[in-house]
């Protein structure tokens, strides 16, 4: 059977085949470091991370490409942001839906945090916010689209009261991006946490933050050692993005990732639409099926979780995978959010789609889905 | 002109066809995440990766395949060895020659620092090392190829003197493999820093370290968040290597790793017989030359740097680059190198070779470097 792919949340599959071309070209026709080096080979390199900073600022609208920032993944990039700006008993504002990206780091750091009240699918209430702020408070920090229900956070509504009280509103946009929009400027977004491997449709290893220049200034860098620049000074040096990016950057990833930007940003509305339909399809064709319950947060985010009372779905996801269709199930580094909307400790099984997928791979899944209930008795 | 690359100690150029060929197959045929689903794809890429930690464990004579922790590169692993193990105030001895990836964070952290006595080339005296230690001592830190000069540290013997005083012996391997044997065991190394994309092969973003397990209880993470494990805590996971490797891994640049280990294994005498070879001539040729001074500390290690007192060494590695041979030149990083050896502050222009160059492109470059002496006056 015919490999179906609906895991894009944990990473895209298929990528544009520009991704791959593009780190071919350089495999074999540069290869070349950046900052090291003044050949035409290593400035034709640099140019490409250059104008992956410009269209990954553009896509948020921060005029600051200088202050876009590589990390590994998201989660090293939240790692340092909130490392480099908040010390031991400093305290945040979160959503009840927080990845472990975010939670392991806050607990491991003492940091404090409290939970915004939240409607039933988690959706924080931005009014409230104003009553948890403390002397202490330093930030606001959700994860802008949910990765277990696609739950998509208020976050202009956020940004604006955070506003009135100055405080910065720090964005994981892992699963956000580029399903809805997020502007950095209208949404009042002091630092915004991107991967390149989900919906940005790059190479794994790359990822990154998109801060403010009043924000990044605030944050002390986690990595400290050569950045190609300064080389003279034993300390850390203070040019951007630089003082975040010491040793050699993964340039074949993020070569990648620009051509990534480049195909979003010739496809975006027809992606978006696909996606969306794909997504609603696959919705609207589940309602007719007993014994599951959908948890499905929002039109725009293409994710899907099931859970149910009467088998498990674990065993859903092995007898899909058995098929050839590929999903997650369980807690999806996500424990926060299975215990708020009651699918802990089983988990749900999650299908995320991407533009790549297809009315007759949706149906094909149902089918399986359908089959599976009938095998135990359920249909 | 054709073009020369002699930057390998930057990144290596070319790298082996089959680390492309093994990315390509990942990106168009499997493309899944690892420990985060349960179907074949997301096995077999795991198979891959859990390959690359037995390669690299082997390659060291480490038994501990689940020590072998990945990061983005060598000066991240160095920050979680070091920022991880070490506090505020404890002190590390080092050879005069570190790399701003060492010595920007122990200055950063305020990790204390003492400098082990070494000869003129600036390899350490290892007997010296008893005499400079302290109750607040907590390694001895080395890299164990120096990037500027090649210069070799004696490891071996470094090892056997801490064995007496039971101080672990953290090595940065960035430009020592895969040119010469380090052994963990019989070295007596606790912890090695490697990076894939230098002597390796493997792509950029790419590298770690690995760890006796002895050692690796005494380092905390540096980055939290979802390893795929254990998603119900709240807290960083204690299992290995997952402890250190929170969020997404750039597992299509560890497969190009993976595949480069292979060719590695193939071909390592041959590799290490061309590239010694191909040094050898190109130093053996350039001592007609006048004006400039050699700084070549090792048989073994494939980089020479020159410096002068009578032209630019800058002024040269333009010239080159003009006519398509690329070096680098500069500080490398490493300020301590060059004002051990005297060629602060202009530094060295550097030649770094690998075993895919040719005695013609040594000449090539030779002669190229005799036309800017004749031009300046100097020949």
């Amino acid at each position: 059977m015919n490999r179906i792919y609906l895991d894009n949340s944990a990473t895209s599959f298929p990528k544009p085949q520009e991704v791959l071309s593009a780190m071919e070209d350089y495999f074999l026709n540069n290869g070349s470091n950046i900052q090291r080096g003044e050949t035409e080979y290593n400035f034709s390199a640099e140019d490409k991370i250059i104008s992956l900073r410009e269209r990954l600022s553009s896509l948020v609208n921060s005029a600051h490409p200088e202050c876009t920032v590589f990390t590994p993944n998201v989660t090293s990039a939240l790692n340092t942001v909130i490392q480099g700006y908040l010390s031991e008993g400093d305290e945040v504002l979160i959503s009840p839906l927080e990845h472990n990206a975010l939670m392991r780091v806050l607990i491991e750091r003492k940091i404090k945090y409290s939970i915004i009240p939240a409607d039933a699918n988690g959706k924080i209430i931005p009014n409230e916010i104003s009553k948890l702020i403390t002397p202490k408070t330093k930030a606001v920090i959700i994860q802008a689209a949910n990765n277990v229900t696609g739950a998509v956070q208020p976050v202009h509504e956020t940004g604006k009261v955070l506003r009135e009280y100055g405080l910065p509103l720090i964005i994981d946009s892992a699963q956000a991006l580029p399903h809805i929009e997020l502007d950095m400027e209208a949404d009042n977004i002091s630092v915004l946490c991107f991967t390149g491997h989900k919906g940005l449709l790059g190479p794994q290893g790359t990822g990154g933050f998109i801060a403010k220049p009043e924000m990044i200034k605030k944050i002390k860098p986690l990595i400290f050692g050569g950045t190609g620049s300064f080389s003279d000074l034993l300390t850390q040096p203070e040019n951007l993005p630089d003082r975040f990016e010491s040793g050699t950057q993964n340039i074949i990833g993020l070569i990648g990732l620009e051509a990534a930007l480049e195909y979003l940003e010739r496809n975006k509305d027809g992606i978006r639409k696909k996606e969306r339909c794909i997504k609603e399809y696959f919705l609207n064709t589940l309602l007719d099926i007993q014994h599951i319950k959908i948890h499905s947060a929002s039109a725009e985010i293409p994710i899907v979780s099931l859970s149910s009372k009467d088998f498990d779905v674990a065993e859903l996801s092995n007898y899909l995978a058995a098929n050839n269709v590929q999903t997650r199930v369980g807690l999806h580094c996500n424990v926060m959010t299975h215990r708020y909307i009651g699918t802990y400790p089983e988990g749900t099984i999650r299908f995320s789609f991407s533009h790549y997928n297809t009315k007759e791979e949706a149906d094909s899944c149902i089918n399986l889905v359908k089959e599976f209930l009938n095998e135990k008795g359920l249909l």
